[in-house]
């Protein structure tokens, strides 16, 4: 391990050719987030505190935990006039910045929104899927540092775009520190309710409800090792966004973008926490030594330098590869949450693209645009799971009901099918029951 | 508790405008999974062992926990050749049945496959989304009782449809035994890859890959308790269909079907296990007696009447509703797996539905039809879950990339909101990323 406190940081440099390229990438990768034993039990007290005792329990440890003087979970909600407030409060600059990234987020969710469909078969038998939206969404705002107003409205807008009732949020207010943008992009976002609670109380609230707390069908937005681990303790009582792993980003690049914005980019990645991973892919070795003193210049001038180095030398590498063909290769290896294609032609790249949250094409397309107003969804799959799963969308809010109506000749066709097949599994209850719809 | 060797099973009856229904109805409704301590404590070692030595630790649980005297993993492979020689095996009305089933299926689950869409901004900006199948998925088949030749339908054709690239089956043959049908239904579907493993050891050969299986993106199918708390943990590793309760029906009925094909269907789904939940509701309360009157007359006749009495016991139910918009609410509470709407005018009352898995309309859509060849599929959600989530289908072996290619002018534009926000919170490495795509 080098020393913290070196002006720079040698980035881990990996050949695509090397022989041990394979296992190199898969310590370079690997990460598991662990709940530890402490952490378990003191969620699962939580959870059955707030299940058995619903307000009173989320009172109390809101005093606890949050540092608040508060007597009545009536204390803990705050009404629409506060977040109408909160609005009036920014700078003009910011809200116009909060409302122009809105409005893209809400027109690009647009294009998601999945409709009902059927069909009519020769018989007369209508088979088809009615698409809804879900009644009641729980969303979690983090307070404190980690509290982003960008993840209010990439989280609250699909949800409205996809028809929900009612979108509750919950953001704590540790020693009723509030954050005025935070609060803004609720109001802008159009969210319903808002609970100053946090913590796996707040989630426990949201899943069983309390007297005062409805409960929601699905709970989605980030929070910290408590709340991730009362999410997976009250899976399958409600709906779940992925819980998501540390932030990361591969840039493939041609060699031919200013390498001080391949630099930034990097930066803008390792910046959000220690553990977060910059990857750069190049056919051009001379680039990767460009991009590197780049860093070099530039890590000075950051202001958030001291988790970026650490970030940097603990999870970040250039890797070298030789042909497209392999640079194809170790993006689909990666499944990379954000890729930036910063290469001449990256329409050409894409159908060999398998796996990858969200993709940057082009020199001019900082990940950092679509982070805030492009208009794509910023919550993204992480750690390789863009293998099996996908960017949040409207399609997190919506689910569907198969409809079968049979017509009598249907039902008498598809009986004889389905008698047969019964009978194979021995359920001959299944059996009669389809029978007694055979006509002949 | 009644005695199980009584002839007939008196129904619970509940009266929606009782005082005390709502928690009469919850109550009817709790069921919660949990994996007790000794089976949590022997997964954990059985993945652990799994990830630790790969074959060799499959290869001996396989031989403790299934009887099997296997030497190597090859042993456990099962060729192309033995799923074909499994349908000739099978009789040629199965055989037809099942060929029917898949093609009804298939055709079905062609409606909802998902395609790639992009749209070009003024500014020549473009903004889209690019949805590819997963590479390889895992089908996980119990062995034994609970062996069902139509879950490999279910389970294998939408993951074919999406273009999943390779599909591995695993199956457990306890002391040798094999299940034709089911290995027919994999021929049928066009699995790639079957081993006779199953268990814990099963599903996590699968999620990390061995030196003979490979690692999937994504496990399918239902297993005993072992299994779901095998994937429970693999969470994240891996994606997973949902971890599904006991199977129920909600039939809703006006009381002009035939009260024995209403009984017949009812225990249709109590024949499943001891917990499986039949629950009738109807305005019309003679009809409930005549029903029960129906039961009474046929539960004798049933091949699996010991396991319906016990479910009809201890989890059946008829509601008795007094209008249309409480027999819509009720149902919307419960969130059925299953519904069945025998009622003169099902298509009238489809709006009215918020929350169910299939629904099956009209008095000829038997419940069993859908079980096996109407084409819907019949993994579906259970206890209430169906309020947040959806049929299995092939939008769940596709996943999307957001894609965002902006043009020079749309870089910079947009670089300006970025960068008031980025600055908002404190991210400036995001904020001079932006920034540096700034023309003016």
């Amino acid at each position: 391990m080098s020393n913290t406190n070196t002006p720079s940081v040698a980035i881990k440099q990996l050949d695509a050719n090397s022989k041990n390229f394979a296992a190199e990438l898969d310590a370079l990768l690997a990460w598991e987030s662990v709940s530890d034993h402490a952490v378990v039990t003191a969620v699962d007290e939580i959870v059955a505190g707030v299940r058995a005792r619903g307000d009173a329990a989320v009172v109390e440890y809101t005093q606890r935990f949050d540092g608040l003087a508060v007597n009545a979970m009536a204390e803990l909600e705050m009404s629409q006039a506060v977040l109408q407030q909160a609005l009036k409060d920014i700078s003009d600059e910011q809200r116009q910045a909060l409302e122009l990234a809105a409005q893209r987020v809400r027109s690009y969710h647009e294009h998601q929104k999945q409709a009902s469909w059927s069909y009519t078969e020769a018989d007369g038998t209508v088979l088809g899927q009615q698409v809804t939206a879900m009644d009641r969404v729980g969303l979690y705002v983090p307070g404190g540092k980690a509290s982003y107003p960008s993840s209010v409205l990439m989280n609250a807008i699909p949800a409205k775009v996809a028809g929900v009732g009612e979108l509750i949020m919950v953001v704590p207010t540790p020693k009723g520190e509030r954050n005025n943008m935070v609060l803004a992009a609720a109001a802008i976002a159009g969210v319903d309710r808002v609970f100053t609670i946090g913590g796996a109380q707040a989630v426990a609230a949201l899943a069983y409800g309390t007297q005062t707390v409805p409960r929601v069908d699905k709970i989605v937005g980030p929070g910290n090792i408590f709340v991730a681990t009362a999410k997976r303790k009250v899976f399958g009582q409600v709906g779940l966004d992925m819980i998501a792993g540390p932030s990361e980003i591969l840039v493939l690049c041609d060699g031919k973008t200013d390498p001080d914005w391949i630099a930034m980019d990097l930066f803008s990645q390792a910046e959000h926490d220690e553990d977060a991973q910059s990857i750069l892919v190049s056919e051009d070795a001379d680039f990767l030594a460009q991009v590197q003193a780049s860093m070099d210049k530039l890590l000075p001038t950051l202001d958030r330098q001291d988790i970026v180095k650490v970030s940097l030398r603990e999870r970040a590498a250039f890797i070298h590869v030789h042909s497209v063909e392999q640079a194809a290769e170790v993006v689909n290896r990666i499944a990379p949450e954000h890729l930036e294609l910063s290469i001449a032609d990256p329409e050409a790249m894409l159908p060999r693209i398998r796996h990858a949250g969200a993709i940057f094409m082009g020199r001019h397309t900082a990940e950092a645009l679509g982070d805030y107003c492009a208009g794509p969804n910023h919550v993204l799959p992480t750690s390789g799971t863009a293998r099996f799963s996908s960017p949040l969308g409207v399609y997190d809010f919506q689910k569907r009901s198969s409809l079968i109506f049979c017509s009598p000749e249907g039902a008498s066709a598809l009986g004889k099918s389905a008698s047969v097949l019964a009978r194979g599994e021995s359920l001959t209850a299944h059996a009669r029951s389809a029978e007694y719809r055979i006509k002949d």
